[in-house]
């Protein structure tokens, strides 16, 4: 078997390029072809998948995994190790087979059950799924941009608690990607945002291959890569991917560029090792099939039997990574004693940030809001409130802060010079603004949070079901929630957008009616644990209609009686947000008539949905006739209503009240709705 | 009042740039300022508005409209227009204030209306509303997107039409886009494609102003942005953009470049002649105030009463272009008439193209499917059958194309130096795809459309919206529709995204369960004027089930019994796409047990809503047990069914059937589901 370690390069006709590296021992070359094997027969076993991407990046990664990548296999969660984002997640088993060599948990069998149900190598990474993966990606174009909010996390957490002698927080982010990620429009947005914050430790390799799914790039991305990135202010290098000493001393290069993010461009070749399909399309996205799996073996110096053939010198070598992890951990350890010895106060709050403790302080800050005011201000009051309480909680908004609210008066901007500062300024960029929100929350000890307006839930729409399918918590803040925004009219109006974003599975959206509620929703939003929170907030003032006792509020049951009937209700009228107000008046004027009129707030279906069903059917009761009002689609509300006052259709432009009253948003148009359900 | 005509250099302390160049005359001074009056005129008057941008662009867009922009004020429809996209739609008044003074039927009045109720100006442009508005602008990014695609139109028209001598098609794309658009992802999608594509009568003015929402641009978008348009391969050159002069010279000089797309960066003062407010945000989103709309008027020699003040000598300036445009009108038809002469075949296809008239020799192609084969490959049929008869249907996929089967086989690729192909290959750029279909079918005698996996309808949201919000007939084509798709998992696997879709005004989401119901869709995607069609196609083999007389389909009334019960239904099973075939063996399931069942297939929501009350009713009566079955998210179902066999949390990673057992689609379980029903 080891025999054929003395065959580690081998020459195919036609030009195609040598296996290895002149320079590469017969070790590296092992290992490099073990990670490929183990990516030819897991995507064959599966008959699913894409093998060509791990065959082609196994160099850089060997280089990347073996040569800098600081991280314990033994504790995927130490806090200062290096984050890895693999943004080409269709080259899963790259990871997957990294991760099982260098001794994390995941087994052979792990691999061998690729793609299988409830297996622990899922066709694109999952964070949740396996240990190692930080997150999930596949959407291409996540991975880098989520990539950009580690990174954030990092420079921020360094600079608020790295003291002189004491580089408690001080790791790299690194990645790699793939020719689709740098097509897609988010890794543009992150990108710039990352060169304008210059982004340091943030270092990506692009797997360069020049082969997308339709065939040569040379149909659609011509364009010269390194130029844009210099131009958003990478440093950049090429260098031949297939050539894992000649990325190693790039990586070591980017490493000490250390006011620019780094964008290492490695030439490699698609299905390297395949001789019939390597450089080609056909090596993307199918197995090699069995003869040319055998082919490839035999090319690459792997025996044919058994398959899942790992060396044991090369695992020896890869699995040198859990000691010299284990060392990194421990003096990382002795370090941060030294610096808890040193700064008591800081090495404590920065421990119960890593723990994800937040602490009661906040809980205690949180205000009662009795204001004539947007939720879009009460959201601002809340933050403002509870921002010394939470000192890691960072976020920002996409051009929009003036119109969101969501500063935070006593920190600086997210600047270079300023790494402190919580306020983080996206730029016009929603979808690297909630890819780089997920991605602080992902690297803990930080909290992320970005804010637009509810429209622009469009723009970022990937992100957002990212963050819901990664059971990561950030918090979104979208205002402008509807027709009553006014004069800007159709295209800035929402109307399908609550509907369309409760069908998310895992995202727990909440539109508040008043100041109070929205307290109650920022509380929420920063207890949850696993799911992200979307406050939908107003721009038109609304008035205080609900208990401030907003530690204990019952929005936390997402739908509640607000108002009882003064009989038995005859007539329910459920109601959100800005409509809640309109729907109160209504019902009073119903009772006034002799109507029993019950009002129920409905802030969240999400936590509505989680109550017990008793509480559902007592709160909205099947028999009874039921009129929703709420400024957006219909679509949904059949469920709970028998009839709907909404918009279904696209809104118009003109001044708020106009626009609701256009559209039926009357105390009185609600209360003959209601009445006509009689 | 003709006197401010002495005074038009107005300096200011403070390093104030000087309000116009000093080789302009006066005439092109009032003209440019007159602008600038209307502007801040219309939004102090609606206390509401963006008065900065029209107040910093005028110069730019005096000169591209009076020297540059060929159109017919009279005719806004006349065919070899220039077309102009104000991608920076807040600046909304820039546009109305041209149209007005260039005799589009926009009157005064209509300006004065400025954002109020059913006015002609709404708060950004929209194409159905405004004459001579080309498309809806106001979502960053879409202008210069969908302009793209309006320049590929002309290319691939010109291409196939023109003939040696007869240069029918010949026109550029024009616009006007701001730092937002630049900063959007979308636009970065489009411009790399542009620039692969060689666009060279794509023309775009930057509006260069530094200034965003939250503040000078040095906080967020600090890239060179000329640099990075010059790697994706377009020409660029710097101008003042004050000097309207230098703006027509660089004009000049991009109209000449013909193989690259060209970008004028164009450094403006936003709300110039603002004495307090030029040149910071303050003058961006909101109006001047009655005393800084007196000082600026001031400034600007505009006379402060009456407002909406039109000096007559700018009318008359601006008013050529009524005639200029006539006489242009002329021309072409003549020479139409000369081409129409030696090409009688070209020009009469041509002609029935622009009247967007589609013939009926696709009608007749329109086949019928009775394979067992999955609703992607039933769409490749229908495509590849109808091709010949319909030849400025041109689309293609986000590299996907052999996935979604959406190649039409008969032509070649749309490439550099290839304009007549009808495949388009987008890059893995879903945003730009559907933005850019989206300009095709709004540049007249095309039509287009995009395909990819139907997970990224998520990446391509906005423009998707804007399709629909423009009453633009885009046809999207998007497969792997469900959790159906297997191994890919989660990540790629849609839930929400019917109902996420179905719940967006007039967007018609069309998912057939087998090939008859797909080349019905075909039909009513093409025949559609107004309405955006989505056909969401399975990855897996589907069985032949429906009529085959698919020019008469049932398909077109939205819902339809498939199956009849065989006495009085006691249940009844509605089912979209994938999941009607096994809800039909569940249905025989059923009645072999005795209990009379009728199938519904339901494969559009949008079309059955369109339906008499008494269809609707009689079609799924409220009074009988109704499941629906659907690969997807419960949500929304509750309108026409009982219970729901559904998808409500993320996907899973197995193989497609393995993952549909898992979620319960199989035919014991559907049966088990609605006999609890009874």
């Amino acid at each position: 078997m080891r025999t054929m370690l003395l065959t580690p390069q081998v020459h195919f006709a036609g030009g195609y390029p040598q296996l290895v590296s002149l320079t590469a021992t017969n070790l590296d070359t092992l290992c490099i072809n073990t990670i490929r094997g183990l990516a030819i027969d897991a995507v064959q076993k599966a008959n699913s998948g894409h093998p060509g991407m791990p065959m082609g990046a196994a160099p850089m990664a060997y280089a990347l995994w073996t040569r800098h990548l600081k991280h314990n296999p033994k504790n995927p969660c130490w806090f200062d190790r290096d984050r890895f984002v693999l943004s080409a997640g269709h080259g899963s088993m790259l990871i997957y087979s990294l991760l099982h060599l260098t001794g994390y948990d995941l087994t052979l069998d792990d691999l061998k059950s690729f793609r299988q149900l409830h297996s622990r190598t899922p066709g694109h990474p999952e964070n949740h799924m396996t240990p190692g993966v930080e997150m999930a990606t596949g959407p291409l174009g996540q991975g880098i941009s989520t990539a950009v909010g580690m990174a954030i996390a990092e420079q921020f957490l360094a600079a608020t608690y790295n003291k002189p002698g004491h580089d408690i927080i001080d790791h790299f982010t690194y990645g790699i990607c793939s020719d689709g990620d740098l097509m897609e429009g988010v890794s543009s947005e992150a990108a710039s945002l990352a060169g304008h914050l210059q982004l340091g430790k943030l270092i990506f390799l692009y797997d360069d291959n020049k082969i997308s799914i339709d065939g040569s790039t040379d149909i659609t991305f011509t364009e010269d890569v390194a130029k844009r990135f210099e131009a958003y202010g990478w440093h950049t290098v090429h260098v031949d991917g297939m050539d894992f000493e000649a990325v190693d001393r790039a990586i070591t290069e980017a490493r000490q560029v250390i006011d620019r993010p780094s964008l290492i461009l490695a030439r490699t070749t698609i299905g390297f090792g395949s001789p019939n399909k390597a450089g080609t399309s056909k090596s993307h996205g199918a197995p090699l099939g069995p003869d040319e799996v055998n082919l490839s073996k035999q090319a690459l110096g792997i025996p044919l039997e058994p398959t899942f053939y790992v060396d044991p010198a090369a695992q020896d070598e890869f699995m040198k990574a859990v000691c010299v992890g284990a060392e990194q951990e421990e003096a990382w350890d002795i370090r941060f004693g030294a610096y808890a010895g040193a700064y008591p106060e800081e090495a404590a709050q920065l421990k119960k940030a890593i723990a994800g403790d937040l602490g009661k302080a906040w809980l205690e800050s949180l205000p009662s809001i009795e204001q004539n005011i947007a939720t879009r201000k009460s959201g601002n009051i809340v933050l403002e409130a509870i921002q010394d309480a939470l000192p890691t909680l960072i976020g920002g908004a996409a051009d929009l802060v003036e119109s969101t609210f969501t500063h935070q008066s006593h920190s600086a901007d997210f600047q270079p010079g300023s790494y402190a500062g919580k306020n983080i300024d996206f730029g016009v960029r929603e979808h690297a603004m909630i890819a780089a929100a997920n991605g602080i929350t992902l690297h803990g000890a930080t909290r992320g949070f970005g804010s637009s307006f509810f429209i622009f839930t469009d723009y970022c729409r990937p992100s957002i079901r990212l963050a819901a399918l990664m059971q990561c918590p950030t918090i979104m803040v979208f205002t402008h929630d509807s027709i009553g925004l006014g004069e800007d009219g159709p295209t800035h109006q929402p109307i399908e957008h609550l509907a369309s974003l409760r069908a998310m599975p895992n995202l727990n959206l909440i539109r508040p009616c008043d100041g109070n509620e929205t307290a109650a929703a920022w509380k929420i939003a920063l207890e949850s644990k696993q799911t992200p929170t979307m406050l939908v907030l107003s721009r038109q003032n609304l008035e205080p209609l609900t208990s401030n006792d907003v530690r204990n509020h019952p929005l936390e049951r997402g739908a509640y009686v607000l108002v009882e009937a003064s009989a038995d209700p005859k007539v329910i009228l459920v109601a959100t947000g800005s409509e809640v107000g309109i729907s109160l008046k209504a019902a009073r004027a119903l009772e006034a008539e002799g109507i029993p009129t019950r009002l129920v707030s409905m802030p969240s279906w999400f936590l509505f949905e989680r109550q017990s069903a008793e509480y559902r059917t007592s709160t909205l009761p099947k028999g009874v006739p039921t009129l929703s009002i709420e400024a957006g689609s219909s679509f949904g509300w059949s469920k709970y209503a028998t009839d709907s006052l909404a918009v279904d259709r696209v809104g118009l432009s003109a001044p708020s009240n106009v626009a609701m009253a256009e559209f039926g948003f009357t105390v009185e148009n609600v209360a003959n709705r209601a009445k006509a359900l009689l």
